[in-house]
């Protein structure tokens, strides 16, 4: 365990808390629940935006940018989406600072706006609002955009990545000529969320419905995906709307048809965002700190000389050439430790970092031909000669991989229960894990077990097989088997 | 020219809008004096950004995120960049809306801030009360962190790209343990801007320093590249800033050098924005639209298939194959047109939008074994076998980079006049033109000319000659060489 890191068995919130501080993935902005995001942290999300940005543009979608600022009057023309995010809505309603004798600077009175402007806690409105500008026929359809941006929600309890009154993300927003066609994007977009989580952040997810009242403000259905942390809590790690013509309906935005018909335009929007860096400490971390699948780690490979002198140093260096030089062919992702910290030091430092590989290199190895690997994940140290480290780093940087998802699968499906009693329900959401179960359709039904276990309802599984079930409240026939956890 | 286009030597500004407009780069916002950038305009973006991002992680810069809201009493720290920016800053005040019977959507006035914040109109402040927690010694410099983000500066006039109340932009911010270094880091980066405009905006640039009141508010000293525009007036595009110790007592940042003394951190900030694309536009476009240099082109070569037929539809796709082949081989950014509207119709379309080169095919060709490639630069037509056209298109698009490049160079090189009269000053900043000249370096001098002509000084180029020059308002012995002209 690395020293001074809370056990993540004992306090997790904590250790999460020394972890995003100790690795220097972020910090506390000076505004409250405001976060700056530090190199190795962004680097991580970069990592992540890239291959998702890379996947929407080879599915046809294309980035565009919209303002920050939206005229607040636009919240009132979409009833739900208003009461959704009315909340937690940051309003500018000045434009000039001024100096003043007594206060220093203070807002100008004299620079208040007519209409206050809201900063974009989604873009839903700014962008219907464009494309009520943009479509006029079936030929300017569909529309396939995706924004990358900041939003800001007003939150009251903030957690760096996880809850934060700024973050980053992208949001899509498409139009469509049909209800098949919105549908089908929806569920093509889950599908790449899906991929993404389960291929690069190597997080199991379900997939699935969101009820009624979990769904996003304004859309008739949400879909999302859900994963499991170390803590056996619950974390929606993206949602795909199927908005149907609601925004259509609140901005007027009507398209002509093939037949010549007039129709309001099919909607959808979905989004991903830097929780899921948050996502990727929670699922995967361990007692000596994080530990970052191969494919979207900022650093893949650590290389620490083991030196005790400046001729050691130089004949390290040259040692290491025909290795650099294999790692810059192969696109692994190195960085080599030339601090004057002890190797111990060292170790530690890069585990916390969660690299994945470790590379040891001294005297020794240079006498006798050798590197010795270490994985992150597994602890395992292997010695290979240096004519074969290449190879292994690419085959232990794949296994790796592997290994955490199947970890974390192994975790989730040894934390995922089915029972059909209410008291083996609330024993499981009080002691942790996810509870798969006949749900009777019911709002209050979903109520009063949020209620009374602090469990909701993460989503309506895919694959979910009702028949027969009964519902795990009221013991009514099961209108669904649905997934109930505990969640961020 | 272009059905409608106003003629850009009558009308350039509004030559300038319909450009904007029918080229598909960008739209009004909804609250004033904010820009949508539309997918064309923003992958013109996100191809400059990416240029950019690449130079800079290769001289060892990193990315990170910092918050967009600033409390305001950081604004107070630093007397000189509270000044500059007081007067254009979006205030928030409140943090919810709620619902009034009367009113409809109201702001809670309950929610009310203590203290209100700023949304970002530069990130110094804020990153400078990060500094102060992450430098205490030597070892923790350089640091040499950029953010790509939003900005906000509630501009009185504003124009698409050119001036925009919010705008998209990359923000460096560095750290340094020596003066040397920083401004060593500040010209650094001002020739990677040089470099940008010049050898992939083909957009020839004066490297030079500002004069006091010209200079960024809080910085010691401002460098700049300023570019001519094709109405023959300067546009600032880029600039550098040595912010001496200005910042780092404003925030109390103190760090302990390697000989144990205390010494205040010394710093630069530097800045390119979306007014890049203005530039684009400004610099290279002509009476049929845009023209994009190839380098930075979202595509670089449109195919034209001329077909009356689904005969002729087919075999043209036939044709095409292997060309198609050799422009993915050879990572060529291409469309092919297959919509219905006449070549005629496309041809204009494609010209307006600016793609470097356009590639027609039609039945003629397939017979012949031939194809038609036209540059959009100098309208050259000329037919290619279809074996050698992937070679002659690399050649093309090389070739149509220079001469965009050459071209800009001439026009500003035929409008920068030199003289000691200021009669022949005032009518040459009247006709349009860049004026170097001698300077006597008082502020008063400046502010005249700026009265009597609305020109300033852009900058007083790196290769400034003031032996022998006298002051083009003053006749004094000129302190400086400095270029005037009217400015975007």
């Amino acid at each position: 365990m690395s020293k001074g890191l809370p056990d993540p068995q004992k306090d997790f919130p904590n250790w999460y808390m020394q972890v995003v501080n100790r690795a220097g993935l972020a910090d506390h902005g000076p505004v409250k629940g405001t976060m700056v995001i530090k190199p190795y942290g962004f680097q991580l999300w970069e990592n992540i935006k890239n291959i998702f940005d890379h996947m929407i543009k080879e599915s046809g979608h294309t980035n565009a940018y919209f303002p920050l600022l939206i005229p607040k009057s636009f919240f009132q023309k979409e009833a739900e989406h208003v009461e959704g995010f009315a909340k937690e809505c940051a309003v500018v309603t000045h434009t000039r600072l001024k100096a003043d004798k007594q206060k220093g600077i203070i807002v100008d009175p004299e620079s208040r706006l007519d209409e206050e402007v809201i900063i974009r806690p989604t873009s839903e409105t700014v962008i219907w609002s464009m494309y009520k500008k943009w479509i006029q026929s079936y030929r300017d359809l569909p529309i396939l955009i995706n924004q990358w941006a900041n939003v800001v929600r007003w939150e009251m309890r903030t957690r760096l990545f996880l809850r934060t009154t700024e973050f980053l993300w992208q949001e899509g927003h498409t139009a469509h000529a049909t209800e098949e066609e919105a549908q089908k994007e929806t569920l093509d977009i889950l599908e790449l969320y899906r991929q993404l989580a389960e291929d690069y952040l190597a997080i199991p997810v379900f997939t699935g419905l969101k009820t009624e009242s979990e769904k996003f403000a304004g859309a008739d259905r949400t879909y999302c995906i859900e994963a499991m942390m170390g803590d056996k809590r619950a974390l929606q790690a993206g949602t795909s709307h199927n908005l149907g013509q609601n925004f259509a309906k609140a901005f007027s935005v009507k398209f002509q048809t093939k037949d010549n018909k007039e129709e309001f335009v099919w909607a959808t929007s979905w989004g991903i965002s830097t929780r899921l860096v948050g996502a990727v400490i929670l699922a995967h971390g361990d007692n000596k700190g994080l530990r970052i699948p191969p494919r979207i780690a900022p650093i893949q490979l650590v290389i620490i000389p083991i030196s005790k002198n400046d001729d050691q140093i130089s004949n390290i260096k040259e040692y290491l050439e025909p290795i650099t030089k294999g790692l810059e062919e192969t696109e692994v992702r190195y960085h080599i430790d030339w601090t004057d910290s002890s190797p111990g030091f060292k170790f530690n430092e890069w585990e916390m970092k969660g690299v994945p590989l470790r590379l040891e290199i001294g005297p020794r190895d240079i006498v006798e031909g050798t590197t010795i690997l270490v994985r992150r994940d597994t602890g395992d140290k292997i010695s290979f000669s240096r004519e074969a480290v290449i190879e292994n780093i690419l085959i232990l940087l794949h296994e790796s991989q592997q290994q955490l998802y199947d970890q974390a699968l192994t975790f989730r499906n040894d934390n995922t229960h089915t029972t059909n009693s209410y008291d083996e329900f609330k024993q499981i959401i009080t002691e942790g894990g996810f509870v798969r179960c006949g749900w009777d359709g019911l709002q209050k039904t979903e109520t009063v077990i949020k209620d009374e276990t602090k469990a909701t309802i993460r989503c309506i599984p895919f694959d979910e097989q009702p028949q027969g079930l009964t519902c795990i409240y009221s013991g009514d026939p099961a209108k669904h088997e649905v997934i109930f956890a505990k969640a961020y």
